[in-house]
């Protein structure tokens, strides 16, 4: 079992290798990984120990053998089906998006609640009722939803995706959603990264008073 | 010192307690919050001694300090002006999307290298050109700034940033950046978020086989 930091690095060390590669580099360091990525060489042992894939002294790891373990282990050598629930400016930036095929993310479906966008084409696809999801999700035999609905519309939807047999969600809707534990759910959310950046911001640039009054 | 962790967690808190305001509610418990966002109460407890509000024996904590006091602590409560550069799918998104006032963050300006993009409006802000940008940076005092550009010229424009002036960039390109450590970063990838759903979902439904022949 990989560890999720492990699994956060992946794409990170892909980047780096499929750079590599089409440099024409065959063999990588784990030292040479680590001072790249800003790690340790031992921590970069320990998640190459994770890929299965074993390095040789002298040499180090086949660039292609990682290439192909990581890509493996991420699970982005079978391509995946999705829907995109949504179609405001985050879900139609998402429906755009070129960058999904790259981990093996199809979006073959975009659904809205409006009935003011049902028809229109996004990118190139056109944008579906809800009342059609249902039938679409159990024909196409699809598994992962991708959610980016306001906040306040996000959990009624959710239950429902699951309801009809949806078992992940990529959840972009500034929501904590509460779901049965055999659903996998994975919030990316804006407020939270710039969160971090902001409170990080604020302890080196800004003034550290206090924020509560005494 | 508030941890990382802890802050990750303040806009969901923030969320849940704008929302019992907005039902009228004065007070409200730790494990009230504890069950709501599926924390365990002495976690709850910790992150709320990292507000610096105290809570009360009975009633719990006030509603109004802790919004406040959260909100302060990620310094939401200063508006922030920043700027965005890349006006692609995603950056045009972002530049779009008006979920960012409410912590703060104003996208002032807007810059792309293509210059046929440069003089054209997204949203409500016109496309400059990128040797506007330094006049303009330290013209109005910029220090954060908001980068969706491709992965290969992230590093470069991440360069040319910091010798312009910016303190803190929030990085949407697929990139790993390079910076002195003073220079404040937050990265969302959405390969990143995308690797966590689909390795969890692989454990769980996938076939769990090994990635490496031997």
């Amino acid at each position: 079992m990989i560890s999720i930091p492990t699994i956060k690095r992946f794409p990170s060390y892909l980047r780096l290798l499929r750079q590599y590669k089409g440099e024409g580099e065959q063999w990588v360091s784990a030292t040479r990984l680590a001072e790249e990525l800003g790690l340790t060489p031992i921590q970069v042992r320990k998640d190459m120990a994770g890929t299965g894939v074993e390095g040789k002294p002298k040499v180090g790891f086949e660039i292609d053998s990682l290439i192909s373990a990581i890509i493996c282990n991420l699970g982005w050598d079978t391509p995946t089906n999705a829907i995109l629930i949504g179609a405001g400016h985050l879900g139609g930036a998402l429906a755009r998006y070129d960058g999904f095929a790259s981990y093996g993310l199809h979006i073959v479906a975009l659904f809205d609640v409006d009935p003011g966008k049902v028809g229109f084409t996004i990118g190139d696809k056109v944008v579906k009722a809800m009342d059609e999801m249902e039938k679409f999700i159990v024909k196409n035999e699809i598994s992962i939803a991708v959610v980016a609905v306001p906040a306040e519309a996000a959990q009624e939807l959710a239950d429902y995706l699951v309801s009809v047999g949806i078992k992940a969600i990529w959840n972009f809707a500034p929501k904590d959603l509460r779901l049965p534990p055999e659903v996998v759910v994975e919030r990316t959310d804006l407020a939270t990264s710039f969160a971090v950046l902001s409170a990080k911001f604020r302890r080196i640039f800004g003034d550290s008073g206090d924020c509560v009054e005494r």
